[in-house]
């Protein structure tokens, strides 16, 4: 059964512009935000790990994909008082419950590459 | 086993920001193609089926989308010589195989909503 949204009532239906479900999607199929929430899969995480892990990933862009996917309620931002002060980074239970369809998605890339480089090639000649 | 990358026989990592699976990540983690594949998985649409069936699609955005799941081997693109000219679009095998992941990513967000709303008024806060 279709999840219902709460307050319009409505079900839940990310073709539409207007749902919720949309703006998640958004969210959430960003490349950025599939190598955070795959990167915190196995565990709590500092800024700098995040940053080392995720190559090419700007200051700018790392912290900005943190703080939403912290307002989203998919990662949790622990500061310990420590001189300099050391930033963790841990999925919540919401996060890690989107930990299955992301792997799935990185297993699909890393599986099928070389077909879809070969289908690349083949549209450029 | 991990995939070794044909050219380089390097192992296919998403997390290298050189390795073609990154680029590869960043063309499907979007939000227009998680819908247009998404919307084929049931079969052949025409141009202006999916731009009906996906609410809030530019016509840009749909025309630059489609064009890359062509070059990357996802769709084929079929123009019938009727007048005006039908086009249609349809899954290749490629595409076909990257309906499951997506199909999660979509379910998860589906089922999930209600909680990620609650998490947002919760920061909101």
């Amino acid at each position: 059964m279709r999840t219902l949204i709460e307050g319009s009532g409505l079900p839940a239906d990310v073709y539409s512009a207007k749902c919720p479900t949309r703006q998640v999607l958004d969210r959430i199929a960003g490349k950025w935000t599939v190598l955070i929430v795959d990167a915190l899969a196995d565990g709590t995480m500092r800024y700098t790990d995040l940053q080392r892990r995720i190559e090419g990933v700007s200051q700018k862009m790392l912290t900005q994909t943190l703080r939403e996917l912290e307002t989203d309620g998919f990662l949790t931002r622990t500061v310990h008082p420590t001189v300099p002060p050391r930033v963790e980074y841990a999925l919540t239970d919401l996060g890690r419950s989107l930990r299955t369809p992301i792997a799935a998605l990185r297993d699909w890339i890393e599986t099928n590459i070389n077909e879809i480089e070969a289908a690349r090639r083949a549209a450029a000649i």
